[in-house]
C-alpha cells in the first residue's frame, strides 16, 4: 500500500505516476488473437471445436457439449435455494426498472421552413453476451449484460461462456433463464469472440458484443470493433473512497477489501482529510485481511496497488478524483452533493455513508459495467443505448428544399461536388 | 454497374455477395501506423515535424508553422463572399438546432424503498476533430463534427489537419470560425492522431477524437480506442435509393452520381419496381457523367460498384435495404412511410421525391457523419452523445440499505466475493 499526502513536496509527481499506472497487461496477445481469429472465420466450427479442446479441454461433439438448453437453464432456476432466487429476482427487477427509463425517445418534427426531421431508436437484431469461466463466472454480471439488451428490445440475445473441463456454473445458467437469454454455447476466450462476430454453421453471427473477459477476449473485441459493436475495452476494476474521519474504519476498510478482492490487477484508493483514520483504515484492511477467505487475492491488490491520500481539506478531492476518473466513487460524508457535483469523471457515484459499492454491483439498478482505467474522462457504463442504433430521417417538401436548396447548392459547388449540387439544382429546375 | 434481377435464379448468391463486399482497404497499415503511434508517443513534437516533413512537405518550424491562429480563422470568414458566409451560417444554424434537441437528460429520483438513483450526463473536457486535407478538406464536415462536440458543451475543441506543402484550405478556416474551435493544428495522418491520444509538449492530449480520414487515420483511432473514445470506424461512403417509375431519371440519376463523385470506392445502389425507369436511369448516368467535372472519380465508382437491382414489388426492398444497411437511403415514392418503418438498418433516411441526399450533407440538420459498410446494424450516426458520458449514482438511506441489502449479501456470498457480502453486512450490524 502506498500512503500519500498532498502537502508533501513530491505528491504531484507521485500521484501523476498513480494516474498513469494503467495496470493493463502489455503481453501482445495481439497476436494470438489475430491468429484465433482467422482460424475461426476460415474453418468455423472446426476450429471452435479445436480450440475449446486446447483451451478448455472440453470436446464439443454433440449437440449438449455445444449448448446448453434453455431446459437446462430452467432446471438450474429451480434449483436454487428460495433465497437465492428472491435475490436474483430481486436483482433483476431492479435492474430492469432502472433500464427501462434509458429507453431513448424517438423525434419527429417539421421546422419553419417545412422540412421534416427527426430520429428512430431501433435495437440492434442480435446481441452476444460473453460470460468468463472459472473465479469470474458471477450470475450479477449476466443480469447486467443481459437485461439492458432485452430492455433494448433485442430478439435474439447470445451468450458464450467457456465450461472448462465440462464444468458449467449452475447459477448463471438460472440468471440466464431469468433474463431471456435466447441461446447458451459453451465456448469461450477470442475463438468465442470470433464466432459471435463472423457466424459459422452453428452459430448465427451478432451485431453487438458485450461482457467482461481476460486480455484474449478483450483483445478480440478490440480487434473486431466495427465488424461488431462492442462495449468500452474494460481492464482491472476500481474503487476511490473519498471518507470524512466520522466513518467506522470498518465499513471504508469494508469497502477498500471489496474491490481489492476482485482481482490482484484491481485498485483501492482512499482520499481522507483525517490521518488518525487513515491510520484505523489501514489497520482495519490488515485485521479484515487475515480473516478473508479471498484474502490472498486482496492482500495482493493493497499491498501492491493501494493507495492512502491525506488531504488537508476534501475540496482537494475532486480535483484528485477528475485526475484518476475511477470506475467506482463513494463519497461517504454527511452531504456529499456539493462534492459529488464538482467530480465530472467517474463511472459511478455511491452517496452517503449507507451506500457500500456492493449495493450497486448487485441490486441497486444502475449497471454495474462501468469504464475502468481513467475511461470515465470519455466513456459510460452500459446501458440500453450500446444495443440500440438511431437512423435519422428528414423529408423536404418542395416549399422546404426551395428556401434551404440554394445555400446547399452554394456549399457543394464551394467543396468541388457538383453532383451533389446538381441532385439539389434539378429538383429546383435549375 | 452490376445489374440484378431479384427474380433470376442467381440473385439470392449475387445480393449475398454484395452485402459481403465490405469495399474496404486490406492493405496492412496497420504495423505503419503502430511504429507511428509508438514514434509520436515516445518523442512527441520532434517526431511529428519529421513525420510532417516527410509526409506533408511542410516544416514545422515557427508558431505559424504549427498552428493556425484564432486571428487567421477570423480572416478567412471575414474574405468569405456573402453568398457563402451565408450558406455556412444557415447550415451551422440549422445543425446546431437538430443538436441542442438531442441533449441528453439527467435522472435524479427516490424509488419505493427509498435507494435514491440517478444519472448525470457531462461533456468531456476535451475533443480532438480531424480534418482531412486535399480533395476532401470539406467545411461541412468540420461543421458536422465540431457543432455536436460545442453544443455538449465541450470546452476545448482541437483541429487537426494536414497542409500538404503549406497549403492551407480557406473555407475550412472559416467554418473553424464560425463553429468555435479553440485550436488548429497543422498535422494530419497517423501522427496527428498519436498526437492528440497521447498529448505532446505543445499539443495537450483530448479525451474524444472524431473525424473522417484515409486509411491511416482510420487504422490510428482504432488502435488507439480506449485510450481516448473515437466515433465509428468509417470506410466509403454509399447510397441506396428506392424509387418508383414516377421518378424523374435525371433526380435519381444526380442522386446516385452525388455519392459516386466522392471516392472511387462510394458505391451507389438502385433498386425500382420499374426495369423502365431502371434503363432510363442508367441511359441519364451515362449522359451526365460525360458532363460531371468529377466524372473520371465517378465513373470509376459506378463502374465498378454501382447497382441497379430490379424487384417485381418495392415491398422485396426492406428486406435488401436491411441486409445492405446502407449509410443513405432515399424513398423516392409518394408515400414512403411503410416502407421507411419497414427498414430497421439505415444511418439516415431521405424521404420522398423532393429529399435529395446532398440536402442532408450540408444544412437540413442531421449529421452527416454515418455508419458505413453495413454499420448500420448496430451503429449510429455522430451526435452529441459521442462528446458526453453519463455518471449513475446512487444514495441509500439506512431503511434502503436493509430493506434491499440482504439480498446483496446473498449473491455476493454465493459469487465467493465475501468482502463484498461484508461491506453490506457491517452496516446492517451484522
Amino acid at each position: 500500500m502506498l500512503r500519500l499526502n498532498s502537502r508533501d513536496p513530491g505528491f504531484a509527481q507521485a500521484f501523476d505516476r498513480l494516474v498513469r499506472d494503467r495496470r493493463e497487461s502489455d503481453d501482445d496477445v495481439a497476436r494470438d488473437v489475430q491468429i484465433i481469429l482467422g482460424d475461426v472465420k476460415n474453418r468455423g466450427d472446426a476450429a471452435l471445436a479445436e480450440l475449446t479442446r486446447k483451451f478448455d479441454g472440453h470436446a464439443l461433439v454433440n449437440e449438449d457439449d455445444w449448448r446448453i438448453s434453455a431446459q437446462a437453464c430452467r432446471d438450474a432456476y429451480d434449483a436454487l435455494t428460495p433465497e437465492l432466487r428472491d435475490a436474483l429476482e430481486l436483482a433483476a427487477t431492479r435492474i430492469r426498472a432502472y433500464h427501462e427509463a434509458q429507453k431513448p425517445e424517438d423525434r419527429d418534427y417539421v421546422d419553419h421552413v417545412g422540412m421534416r426531421l427527426g430520429a428512430i431508436w431501433r435495437p440492434v437484431d442480435a446481441a452476444g453476451l460473453y460470460v468468463p469461466g472459472g473465479r469470474a463466472a458471477y450470475p450479477s454480471s449476466l443480469l447486467m449484460n443481459a437485461i439492458p439488451a432485452k430492455v433494448a428490445g433485442v430478439e435474439r440475445l447470445v451468450v458464450v461462456t467457456p465450461t472448462p473441463k465440462g464444468q458449467v456454473n449452475q447459477l448463471v445458467l438460472a440468471a440466464a433463464h431469468i433474463a431471456g437469454v435466447d441461446e447458451v454455447w459453451r465456448i469461450g476466450g477470442a475463438q468465442a469472440i470470433g464466432a459471435l462476430a463472423y457466424g459459422t454453421d452453428r452459430i448465427k453471427p451478432v451485431d453487438v458484443i458485450t461482457g467482461p473477459g481476460n486480455a484474449w477476449v478483450a483483445e478480440a473485441k478490440r480487434q473486431l470493433y466495427g465488424v461488431v459493436g462492442i462495449d468500452m475495452v474494460a481492464g482491472p476494476s476500481e474503487i476511490l473512497v473519498i471518507a470524512d474521519g466520522k466513518n467506522k474504519p470498518e465499513w471504508i476498510a469494508a469497502d477498500l477489501l471489496s474491490q481489492a478482492e476482485h482481482d490482484p490487477a484491481a485498485q483501492s484508493i482512499l482520499i481522507t482529510d483525517d490521518p488518525v483514520f487513515a491510520d484505523h483504515v489501514a489497520d482495519q484492511v490488515g485485521i479484515e485481511l487475515a480473516m478473508l477467505p479471498t484474502g490472498k487475492t486482496a492482500s495482493e491488490s493493497w499491498n501492491t496497488h493501494g493507495v492512502i491520500i491525506e488531504v488537508e481539506s476534501l475540496d482537494e478531492a475532486p480535483a484528485l478524483a477528475n485526475a484518476l476518473a475511477a470506475e467506482h466513487v463513494e463519497i461517504a460524508v454527511d452531504e456529499p452533493e456539493a462534492l459529488f457535483r464538482a467530480i465530472r469523471h467517474a463511472g459511478s457515484a455511491f452517496l452517503g455513508r449507507h451506500t457500500p459499492e456492493a449495493i450497486g454491483d448487485y441490486l441497486a439498478g444502475p449497471n454495474h459495467v462501468l469504464p475502468t482505467g481513467r475511461r470515465a474522462r470519455f466513456a459510460s457504463g452500459l446501458s440500453v443505448l450500446d444495443f440500440m442504433k438511431r437512423t435519422s430521417f428528414l423529408a423536404a417538401s418542395e416549399a422546404a428544399l426551395a428556401a434551404i436548396g440554394p445555400a446547399a447548392i452554394a456549399l457543394a459547388e464551394a467543396e468541388g461536388l457538383p453532383a451533389h449540387a446538381r441532385s439539389v439544382a434539378v429538383r429546383l429546375g435549375q
